[in-house]
């Protein structure tokens, strides 16, 4: 029996890595697909090609899609400045200037053309409506609209083996993710999450105040380096050391 | 009070075309935008600018999208032949072979973004359910998915002002879209349907066996020129100029 196939949205981040990671683990031979869209950390997308070769994908694309020609993002437009944190708390519920309009309904339109190609019946997406509330659309309500769409407009759809998406961690925490990766083996120590591209992960930005904060409440030191770590994580880390002494 | 805005998506081809004519109709300023995906008949891109100049749009964006990468089309894939038909009655009423997997699910989603950022309420799409009804993406269900998806996925639906996609023609045979484009005063004399890119017209691929075929029963002569005329067309264009002497 031929084994079942997945196409895989990865961005070279850790939440993605991790749903990838778990659809391996799930049976299913996986096809790796990084969309760059012209955001400014396309460090992730170096990321990506490691990660994919260490997840042994059956071939990973990379496609270019310009969103930032359109813009209306924070991720996008050198004009919208990437918000700095420095505690958890200060990120809100409202939709943050790092929302890429229309990000993964392009990315589920492209990632279901790509699987209906190579006959994969399912798409992983490390969609996550925890930490990132802001988010419309990585809200289990437009997943479930997107893919009732992708099974309309599509010939599978029409020949009745229509495309699932599945969201391994749509309901779980950071913390919930970093473990389930740890367990899974995932090569957490490859993957980038950092709105900016410097040469090591910047420590401020949303995305990586929210992972420190994963790592710490799973009790895991990031296998990555910073450039700063928040005053929050380095006590826990040296609190932590001390205690294996 | 501001004038209502649109997105309005141009190939190049008639029916997109009288769709942004209608949607000019209507009373809306449009911004016109064209995806350029990898199809062998980019000649309807410089149709489009053409086109789009011509309506007045406030701006007209061209994105490249490279769905030749991913493959599986007639259109984007050069091992795949364009299939040739010289009666309409051959054209039935399967897949063909010219579908491109997602292409309006990609073309509505990136419509959706650019519609969000440029503040426009409404996607005008000229697909047609009729002449094509092969195309999982031109049914009528999937549309009404699709702009669920975007409402559940976007900011401007969590705002309460979900983007609308408007179809005008989905219910038109060729010949209302030629007699509704005609009497709207809309540009077909700079139209390109042709799947091939020649210099002309080829009139033997099912866009150019439509196209004509919906011009003769619209009782209008296509006003570009092509390569080679089907007997039935020549025909009636023979019959039409004799009663007209």
């Amino acid at each position: 029996m031929p084994r079942k196939k997945a196409v895989c949205l990865i961005s070279g981040g850790l939440d993605s890595t991790v749903a990838a990671t778990y659809a391996k683990s799930q049976g299913y031979e996986i096809y790796t697909l990084t969309i760059v869209y012209g955001q400014k950390h396309s460090k992730e997308v170096e990321s990506a090609k490691k990660i994919a070769k260490e997840l042994g994908a059956l071939e990973h694309k990379v496609l270019y899609v310009p969103l930032d020609e359109i813009g209306g993002s924070a991720l996008t437009d050198s004009t919208i400045e990437i918000p700095t944190r420095t505690r958890p708390e200060e990120i809100g519920s409202e939709i943050p200037s790092t929302y890429v309009p229309g990000r993964n309904i392009i990315f589920l339109s492209i990632a279901a053309a790509y699987a209906e190609v190579v006959r994969a019946e399912t798409i992983f997406i490390g969609v996550n409506a925890i930490d990132y509330s802001g988010y419309p659309d990585c809200r289990p309500e437009f997943i479930r609209a997107m893919q009732e769409a992708i099974r309309l407009g599509m010939k599978t759809g029409v020949e009745g083996r229509p495309i699932k998406i599945e969201t391994p961690l749509i309901n779980m925490t950071k913390a919930e993710i970093v473990k389930l990766g740890y367990k899974l083996g995932a090569p957490l120590h490859l993957t980038w999450s950092c709105y900016r591209g410097g040469e090591k992960a910047c420590g401020r930005c949303d995305s990586c105040v929210l992972r420190l904060k994963g790592f710490m409440e799973a009790g895991i030191p990031d296998p990555i380096e910073y450039e700063y770590y928040p005053k929050w994580y380095k006590e826990w880390l040296e609190e932590k050391n001390r205690k294996n002494l």
